[in-house]
């Protein structure tokens, strides 16, 4: 992308999204899979910018995860091409006929999938979400501005120009893939306040990034989601399936949202369930944070439990910390989670029936799970293909988005003369 | 309502909604019905309020019009409470299941219909929005804070207070249903800013109201419609039906948004259309704003037309005025629709099946119509049984929207241990 301003980019992606809006699949599959063979073709191209990146990110003293999060090789280069590919192999949301009807009076109504037309993302440092972002957006019928971090800007503008040309060459508009300047935030700024030019915005990061884009922007907004989620052990619980699924949500990958933050655990099976997973998170590595109960029984174990405060309730630490609570009850265990939630996955671990029901009936949030790792709510898990992100807000999608949430709908209705 | 803050209504309405989105359909229809009954039995206090409201605006010198629109009679309470009524009589969106699938691991997920929580509508005069609102937020099972027009204060005032009596005496919480004070703009300003407190706010009333809460919200917005509206003529239309789907979409109720505000004719059909419709249009009592050659065409039927400006394309005029212009192509159609439209409603009058598929195709509105009048976009026509509003955004909700449109949605993931 040159220096134009974002108004102008919206523009020819607006032009380019009249043009996907009535791409058949077979159209966008062959831009897709154009645009993974690209990838791989254009490796070296992408490994110089990457490698820009990197030396300047060392430079700056960038902490050696963030560096390897930016960092790619060949594999990660495949890696995102296999993800066009997948993408490719996906249905096509757009036309899908979500309702329809004969009207009384013998017109026919149908509400059908139609794309949003020009698609925003702001997102951090990893390269990889350039490529799956424009091959997302591409397969539903929208016209994308991407706005990554300045510290990925070379490498996203050697894979940008890759994927335009490929667009291009499969007979695509190429503006459908855009890269916005990253390297101010007017183009941040400038992307909140194109409202009419861009038809949503999607962004992708941490907390502040999220919770700026959220207050400002008067483009319509999908909330990406901070997770502080809950395993509640119920009463009923089958004590070693709560351990087996505390320790999967907590430490199989600590660093995502869907990783567990907090264990609640029913009074009744307080002293035996902790007994059993402190000793067991302490060999996990996990530090545990607990009310005085656990603190307790973390004595009783010779495990050492720090005493939890209001903080450790309300963290989304992403590390191998967790907080603990013993409660009185469910009903407890739900004001818990109505507290310091986020609205992103609880999970109960309960044999009853009407456990699960309270639970599920009462906890709002985009998933709930039932005897079940929160480490399942995620769109590849959930069968969705591919992942645009989670969406923690209530209007228009919740939890992983798919394809069919990077569409709006039409009602098409036809009749031979009808009035009213 | 008294006047303390919006936050504080707000969490009384959080509270209310914990209650309300476990509450059963029998639980939802037995306060809507007790709320019709209470209105008519309290038809006395209601029109001791609206008279004192009547007043106030005969006395400041309303319009007359807007002083009808803020009239209430004993006929009107009767239609608010027959609509109340009519939603009890709608299936309970909470709990539909939207998808489901057993996942290859044997996990079990399910996508459900859930209350938003908490609904924010700010609307303009007329009163028989405070009780239509409060039973399609009650039956989809959201707490609902309505903020009405202090012209309207002392008939929303009497309403609220009876609507909020029946929900109590019906075993619900009377909170489900609150009355912010709407004697300064702080009210508005303070439900803009509730983020969490409030998840969605609806606007319902004129342009500038709409504009500015899209605008200033850091709440999620569901935009409803002005709709400059549509009627294309196509080369390949049967004139006679052209003429009676462009009079029926004009003339049948000019100030609502579904109604026709332009008029755009094949240059092939142009002579012998508007050698028809011009006089219709005369006689019908509507004024022409027209392109040159329509002008040309009044000058031939005797029919004068007022020169067209971009103001008058642009206009939702919700009078009896249209714009007309001949155009020479559908694709030329579709631009002029691009360029002036505002995404709520647009026609095509014609014979021609490929014509039909461009149109729907390519023109990007909430609502697309073949061989039928604009007039037929609306919540009751579509058999939804009831309209909250009618979205021209793309996102959530798009055209008119029933009870599923003021839901989210909740993932339920059922296993026996399952972890990743």
């Amino acid at each position: 992308m040159t220096d134009t301003s974002v108004a102008d980019a919206a523009r020819r992606a607006r032009s380019a999204a009249n043009t996907l809006a009535t791409a058949t699949r077979a159209d966008k599959d062959r831009a897709l899979l154009a645009m993974a063979d690209a990838l791989v073709d254009g490796t070296p191209e992408v490994l110089a910018g990457n490698e820009a990146d990197v030396a300047a990110a060392r430079a700056a003293g960038t902490a050696a995860a963030l560096v390897d999060r930016l960092s790619l090789n060949p594999d990660r280069i495949a890696g995102m091409a296999d993800g066009l590919r997948q993408t490719a192999a996906l249905a096509d949301p757009v036309g899908e006929v979500v309702r329809g009807s004969t009207l009384p009076g013998g017109l026919e109504l149908r509400q059908i999938r139609v794309p949003f037309g020009v698609v925003g993302i702001i997102y951090e440092a990893r390269p990889n979400v350039t490529a799956d972002a424009a091959g997302l957006c591409l397969k539903s019928g929208n016209a994308v501005l991407l706005r990554g971090s300045s510290s990925a800007a070379q490498s996203n503008a050697a894979i940008v120009a890759i994927l335009r040309s490929a667009v291009s060459s499969a007979g695509l508009p190429a503006d459908a893939v855009q890269l916005l300047d990253a390297s101010s935030r007017d183009s941040v700024k400038e992307l909140m306040r194109a409202r009419g030019l861009v038809d949503v915005l999607i962004p992708r990061g941490g907390a502040s990034l999220i919770k700026s884009v959220v207050e400002d922007s008067t483009v319509p907004v999908i909330e990406t989601g901070v997770g502080n989620c809950h395993v509640y052990v119920d009463a009923a619980a089958d004590l070693d399936m709560a351990l087996s699924i505390l320790l999967n949500a907590k430490t199989s990958r600590p660093s995502v949202c869907n990783a567990a933050e907090s264990v609640l655990v029913h009074e009744s099976v307080a002293e035996a369930f902790l007994a059993k997973a402190l000793p067991a998170l302490r060999d996990a590595g996990v530090t545990v944070h607990g009310s005085p109960e656990v603190v307790a029984a973390g004595g009783a174990c010779g495990v050492p439990v720090a005493a939890a405060t209001e903080a450790d309730y309300a963290a989304e630490y992403l590390s191998l910390d967790l907080s603990a609570a013993v409660v009185p009850s469910l009903s407890a265990a739900v004001e818990h989670i109505r507290r310091y939630g986020t609205g992103h996955s609880e999970a109960i671990v309960t044999g009853s029936l009407a456990a699960a029901r309270s639970f599920v009936s009462t906890v709002d949030a985009a998933a709930v799970l039932v005897n079940a790792s929160t480490r399942f709510v995620d769109g590849g898990e959930f069968g969705f293909g591919a992942e645009i992100g989670i969406s923690t807000q209530k209007l228009h999608a919740r939890g992983p988005m798919g394809l069919p949430e990077l569409t709006s709908t039409k009602y098409v209705v036809t009749g031979d003369g009808h009035v009213r």
